[in-house]
């Protein structure tokens, strides 16, 4: 298996529409930000928590994918939230594709967004490099996780613009090894900015923040 | 999207390939066990612990699927058990199928093993429903993924044979609301049985054995 292998089998069609929808949120200048992530590694919290810390600063919309329970879709976190969002049931394909992303987009108000978070089923295993027209790709890992799960998940992991590491306050009862964490990420992925937060405290939150509004600025100055 | 939508797009080569290893396995005494998971959920490290714990009283063999990483294959911490046990590379689909494990059991020394723990990708998106040969479905589930995980992956818990809630030490730290998790659970699922056991302490490991060692029971009493 290579890396490339999953990147090959996306129909062209998805391409396209993925093209479209960059093309779309480029001109209105937002900035769409893809969070992978495991399940339970925090999605949801963070985003809530980035609602809360980026209140004023940049208006946000939401994506969320789900699995459709049997109960139909009930209530969701975010309902709390007074920002636009959409939820999209996925059916029979665990995670998002390029074409439902672009339906979606047609029901935001994209006028009135500046930060599109696209959260994405609990899942490492999805195509990664494939393109829905996002800014950049971000996964959320967590503490839990353990120190070797990019090693064991390599490919979202190689394609990640920054990789979020949630659940910092665990630390101590986990005995989590930061640096082997560091070590086992970086030979996969060089360069890409680490957020060690906790949605449960707040901890490291500004500096995430920071990041994302840097995000929307660099759309902003393009335009 | 219903719960059998998926069930309905598995090959029938696969469904016949399956059947095969069910009755291999039934006929050699063999019972055998498909571990599901999210990542870092803790699926090796029970593996590990169960080795340990059952030394002596059944004979324990192991597939373990990996997603093969960029510099191929490396050491996996069952290196350090002496009992048979094979590693399969799913490739390109994140999970195994019938073929897979049809083709792992001809690698391995079928008459000295009793107990055959079958490890997946860590997803809990992969068809659920899809047989493989096994006696038994177990979901292992951690503390860290939250009380209402069940609700927003339904299908694994939906359709398990019994439940592993691993890492419940750390139900201080987290405070993890137990009885959440079972009215969540217990909605998808009335009857499979829950372990709650710590890999890290060994804290709840006999019934979790105890059951193990009934479903090999279950299979010798059948002959």
């Amino acid at each position: 298996m290579t890396l490339t292998t999953r990147l090959e089998c996306i129909p062209p069609a998805d391409v396209r529409l993925a093209a479209d929808s960059a093309a779309l949120l480029h001109a209105m200048g937002i900035a769409a930000v893809h969070l992978l992530a495991s399940p339970g590694a925090g999605k949801t919290s963070l985003i809530l928590r980035t609602a809360e810390s980026l209140s004023g600063k940049v208006r946000l919309g939401v994506i969320q994918a789900t699995l459709a329970p049997p109960a139909g879709p009930g209530p969701t976190p975010l309902d709390a939230l007074d920002l636009p969002y959409v939820q999209v049931d996925t059916g029979v394909q665990p995670y998002l594709d390029a074409s439902m992303i672009r339906e979606a987009l047609e029901q935001l108000p994209l006028a009135d967004v500046d930060l599109l978070l696209i959260e994405e089923i609990g899942t490492l295993t999805a195509p990664a490099k494939q393109s829905l027209g996002e800014k950049v790709r971000v996964v959320v890992a967590s503490l839990p996780e353990g120190e070797e799960c990019p090693l064991r998940y390599p490919e979202p992991f190689s394609h990640a613009d920054a990789i979020v590491l949630n659940k910092i306050d665990l630390l101590p009862a986990l005995g989590f090894d930061r640096s082997l964490f560091y070590r086992t990420l970086r030979r996969l992925n060089a360069e890409a900015p680490v957020f060690e937060l906790s949605c449960r405290t707040g901890a490291g939150l500004e500096d995430w923040g920071a990041w994302l509004v840097e995000q929307v600025r660099g759309d902003c100055g393009a335009n």
